[in-house]
């Protein structure tokens, strides 16, 4: 990256940046006995900004994290359980997700207002509220320093791996480090309301000072650039969440909107969460490729987001993808049949930098040549509609046997 | 079906009607060497409706169709072709399309503006005209009153099976005949402008004497009520095409609009073209289940469509039917990211009909209940909205590992 203002810190997570506390741990509502419960805490209220899931069937913890920050600018910790959605619970998972944040502000001694509750797993089930009370008091009595990893892990279903990063730069002389975790394999095509969807679930912590308005706009930007430009199945969760948590510990000049403080902050972030969100797809269930699709100049930015999901969500490329294979028509097809409006004769496509369709018809490039790209780890797909003046970019994977494997024979 | 006034011919297809004649040859389009070409002749002129794809890269057959039945309202014969698609070929590719209309045209002795093309395959490649003109001398040679099957396996692709159909119903004392013919397995996703998506080709012919305007608002009407409402994969295609030609041949007395014989014809046609959509799905690529969707009650039709659409193209929904997995958790969660308003409080599912969800929370059915339901090979998943009036069914398939190897292994 040119112009760099930031440096990446080796084995980093969300305990990285001062002030903050993490701890991963066994409540038991996995069966396979795995850890399941995360906690963050900032050891002063942090400074708080969130995007939740669109989908009309929030789950409970959504809700309530609506609703708590609609009153509170600050958190002081974050209750995370994997297992078990509280989705589709109705008012008694609503009154759960309650006595989560009230279970977990009693033993850390703050309000239960400055507690957010997230969850991820089954739909449908109650939370079983005897394992939650004893592993919260559980999770905060093995809060650390050094927890990031272990909340990492806990926070983990389907994936393969824990997905962990942390940057730090100057302020004002002072280092302000951001810390950041996620988790998502399936069920992931972000769309939130300045927030991703799918069970994508994702905490950033940082010790800057910073602006309220300005933390929050970077928030809504960066998920924007981020979260929202992955798909790997194309469904959306009842649960996506992304939090960031700002204490300040870092004891710099408070950063602003339209500052160079700010420009550099903002530049670290989008690397923190443009980390996290590829992390997920390159995760993502079964995925044997990562495809970064580019649509350039288009009418607006809408038809850019349309042609690129269309893409990058059609079954017939994402299969073309895992067998190798260059099959362009399906591409050109998939972008024909998204609603975004171009004229058809000047589109031209490129696999990585080799063109494929030029003015709407084939370049005339060797199919073998245009292999060798397909089989590839990772490539790009680059589409020019020539229509208008605006661009996007979305990260996906292939649908491989794997894919349909782990989602038919994971039983409710 | 309740009064039904229909008959179905047993072995029937598009040469059912009085005055049709059809051929299936073979033109050597295809590398496996079966038949690839197909033409539908009627000996009079017959009156024509068809629907076309919406998708932007729109096939050469298809703007050369759309430009046709502009100027004309009688077809006399539709020529047609599987082996290649005709997409995105530019000028060269219309250019051949008007040619391979010409030459069917002169063979018949009609005029090239009563000759309607299809294609169907790989696209981004140009017709082999050499091959495409003596195979159009071949099939104009092999004409037959009997040819409704031979032309239903000549359009063939990926399908495993032909699809075919006849009824007859009595209008004014006459036998009046339906015939019907498709093809379809992969980039089903119907939604044509009056006319479904996928490389969905469909073709029906009628004897029956009926009003231009009503042939029309019939086809309008069926087409929303059969192929619309399939999806295999959530793909359009660049050539769906569904043509009507009503040739007259049966001598009834005019079949109108607001008329008991206009009841009657929309009944058996709408048996036709729903028996036609759903041999698509049944013979999905890789498709082991047969599922009904339908969403009750919704604010909208476009609410409830949306509702249906965003269930049936699910990968998490596919995959679980595929797996025998009642996991309505995931079908809530579709029907939430769909797009369509409503109060997930107030959201009843029913499988089959046995309760699953009751206001938005589990119905407390057994598991061991439900899952016995998507075990079957088909089966009906019921979402009431209560939000509103309007109702809608959509039919869909899962997605197996032979999805993923049929279009992974199919190259271009």
């Amino acid at each position: 990256m040119e112009g760099k203002k930031f440096s990446v810190i080796k084995g980093g997570g969300i305990t990285s940046p001062a002030g903050f506390k993490a701890a991963g741990i066994c409540a038991g509502l996995k069966k396979s006995g795995k850890t399941d419960m995360a906690l963050i805490f900032s050891e002063t209220p942090a400074k708080a900004a969130a995007a939740f899931t669109t989908c009309l069937f929030a789950a409970a913890p959504v809700v309530l994290g609506r609703e708590t920050l609609k009153k509170n600018s600050h958190i002081s910790a974050v209750i995370v359980n994997s297992g078990n959605a509280n989705a589709c619970t109705g008012k008694n998972g609503l009154k759960n997700a309650r006595k989560m944040a009230e279970l977990t502000s009693k033993q850390l001694g703050v309000k239960p207002s400055a507690v957010l509750v997230s969850s991820t797993g089954r739909i449908g089930v109650q939370m079983p509220m005897g394992k939650i009370e004893t592993g919260i008091k559980k999770a905060c009595s093995s809060l650390s320093a050094n927890g990031g990893h272990d909340s990492a892990l806990a926070i983990m279903t389907t994936d393969t791996c824990p997905k962990e990063i942390s940057v730090s730069l100057d302020v004002s002389g002072r280092k302000v480090t951001i810390g950041g975790m996620t988790k998502g394999s399936g069920m992931i095509a972000p769309g939130m309301q300045t927030v991703p969807h799918a069970t994508m679930l994702a905490y950033v912590t940082t010790d800057a000072v910073i602006n309220a308005k300005f933390l929050n706009k970077c928030l809504a930007e960066g998920t924007d650039k981020s979260f929202n430009r992955i798909t790997v199945d194309g469904d959306m969760s009842t649960n996506d969440t992304l939090v960031i948590l700002a204490n300040g510990k870092a004891g710099n000049r408070e950063i602003k909107s339209g500052s160079k403080d700010g420009a550099n902050f903002k530049q670290a972030l989008f690397h923190v969460l443009e980390n996290l969100a590829k992390a997920i797809v390159l995760d993502g269930e079964g995925v044997t490729k990562f495809v970064t699709i580019k649509v350039l100049n288009a009418h607006s930015e809408k038809d850019a987001t349309l042609c690129a999901k269309s893409i990058a969500n059609s079954l017939l490329c994402k299969t073309a993808w895992f067998g190798g294979d260059p099959n362009w028509g399906r591409v050109m097809c998939a972008a024909g049949y998204s609603g975004a409006s171009f004229n058809p004769d000047k589109v031209c496509l490129f696999y990585d930098n080799i063109p494929v369709v030029k003015n709407g018809q084939d370049a005339g490039t060797a199919e073998s040549v245009l292999s060798n790209v397909v089989r590839n780890k990772s490539f790009t797909i680059t589409l020019n509609l020539k229509s208008g003046k605006e661009s996007t970019e979305v990260w996906t994977g292939d649908i491989s046997y794997k894919y349909v494997k782990i989602n038919a024979d994971y039983h409710t």
